[in-house]
Formats: C-alpha cells, structure tokens, sequence
C-alpha cells in the first residue's frame, strides 16, 4: 500500500464531487483527505485527493474516476515531479507561563500564531506531512485541543500544466 | 444567499465522505469548497464544508447532516466567532526579467516560491480569500497558468472546543 494523490479537474456542477467520492467508498477505497475549491477558470474545480492502496489499485481507480460524468483530467501527482503542501490549524493549551516557549517552536517551524485567549493559542501551519506531523508531536507535550486539516494539494513542478496521466506517463 | 461555513466532526470510516456530499447534492445544494482529514483524534475526521445559501436553508442542512451516519457533530463557524485559513498553490508565468517583480509582490504578501523552473514560478499563499483573491489578481499580470485551493478551513476562537451547534446558538 503506497500513498497515491490524484488531482481531478472537474466541471463545477452540482453532483459531480458526490459522484467521486461515491466511486471511492462503492469500492471500499478509503479516501484519507481531500479538498476541492475553485481553479483558475471559475468554470472548473479541482479535486485532489489522497488514497492508500496497491499500484495496480490506483490504475484502475484513474480509469473509473475519468468515465465519470463533468471529470475533466485525472492526474497523478507523483512525489518526484509534484509540489506538495498541507494547511493545519492547532489549538494547543496554553497560560502566561509556557506560551513563550510554545512561540519560540512556532518560529522555528515558520508557523504562525492566528488566535491567542487565555488558555488556549490557535497556530496555522503549512507544509508537507512530515513538517507537519514533527510540530504536532511537539505540541502534545502542552496538550493539543483541536486540529483541522486541509489534507494535501499540490501542482505538477515545472513549466508543464497537468496533463492527462496517459500523456504524463 | 450568505456564505455559511460547516465543521463536521465525522468517524474515520469510508463511506462517511460520500454520505455528506451526496445529501448536499441530492438537494441541489452546491458545495464551493470542502476540505477533510483527519484529526487530533485519529479515529475522527473533521469535513469543513462552504456553502452558499439562505440562513434558514443552512438550518435545515445542519440537522440533516447531523442525522447521518457516522457524524458526531456539525458546528456552524461563524466570522465572528473563528478563524479561517486556505492555502493556495499558484502556478505563473515568468523569466528572469520579470521574476524579481513577481517575487517582490510575493514578499508582500508573506507567500513563498516554492517551486521555480525556466518559464514558471509556483507559489504557496495562505489566508483569507480576500487577501488570496488579492495576490491572484496581481499574478494575473504576468498570467496564471494554474490554481489549486485546499478551500476554507476553520476553528472557532478562543478556549472552548467546538460544540454542538444547538449549544452555541
């Protein structure tokens, strides 16, 4: 099982990420994270969306997801020729006395601090999972409340824009 | 039609995804962004859901969702009581003339380049839409060659976790 990212450019109609992710679960492929929003062409959304699963697997995934109705392109990010990135918000327990020390972990990780109330500090965090995944680990010691994720997006490097993944391949 | 913001705090199951998305669909309400991954608890997901409607629409979506499957708990976050985040991935067009320019305006607006090719620059950008719609007018310039958004994703302010919407109100 590897982590697979397919990014899918979809017409934006109602019904069209529904269709996705009801191919994925129909299927028993559990979707890890996802976003969609708008693109460049306000006429289109794109979806990019994280599944595990075999090699083969994410084959036969891409041809299914490409049959469906308003699905534009289907593209595998691959690490080697992708930019990834994620966005966490994490509210972490925090008094006069620790958040100093809470901030001086936030600077070194490039994060910013987005809310602070009296016991509690809410930090925004981008980067790749790992990034990601050190700074939670060091913010359990003051006792994390609350975390939302984006789940990862990410573009193809370069001067290509994304083509079809028979094209890419 | 006002702009309403959803967490919904979800199992980590498969077929949860589909579920939500389908009962906005099947009623012909129109995602503008979604976001899911999981959470501090890695049981649980949190699905942060845009939606554009009257507020008495939302209303009924909020008790609907919540008689779903596998959900938890659905907050509404509202402006005054959150604080929201997106991160962007913006491909341009650039060379080496023009691409101080690009990276003055990047400075500015506290993004980062994380990618740079011959004709291309990738940039990273979080905040609010207002101030991403800003910098994407700006790149417009130089010419935007792709987009990819994570949408909106939220936490209310201050101490108290999120809680039931009945609660909050």
């Amino acid at each position: 099982m590897n982590r697979h990212v397919l990014s899918i450019l979809v017409e934006n109609q109602a019904g069209v990420l529904s269709r996705v992710t009801a191919l994925f679960s129909r299927r028993g492929y559990n979707i890890s994270s996802l976003s969609v929003d708008v693109t460049e062409n306000a006429e289109r959304s794109r979806i990019t969306v994280v599944v595990f699963c075999d090699d083969l697997i994410i084959e036969q995934i891409k041809k299914q997801v490409e049959k469906l109705i308003d699905v534009v392109r289907v593209v595998e990010l691959a690490p080697e020729r992708a930019v990834f990135r994620e966005l966490a918000l994490i509210k972490v327990s925090a008094n006069a006395d620790n958040r100093p020390k809470i901030i001086s972990i936030v600077d070194i990780f490039r994060a910013n601090v987005i809310d602070v109330a009296s016991e509690t500090v809410t930090i925004e965090i981008t980067g790749d999972q790992s990034k990601i995944a050190a700074f939670v680990a060091l913010m359990e010691d003051y006792g994390i409340k609350e975390i939302v994720r984006t789940g990862l997006t990410g573009l193809c490097r370069g001067n290509n824009p994304m083509r079809k993944h028979k094209d890419v391949d």
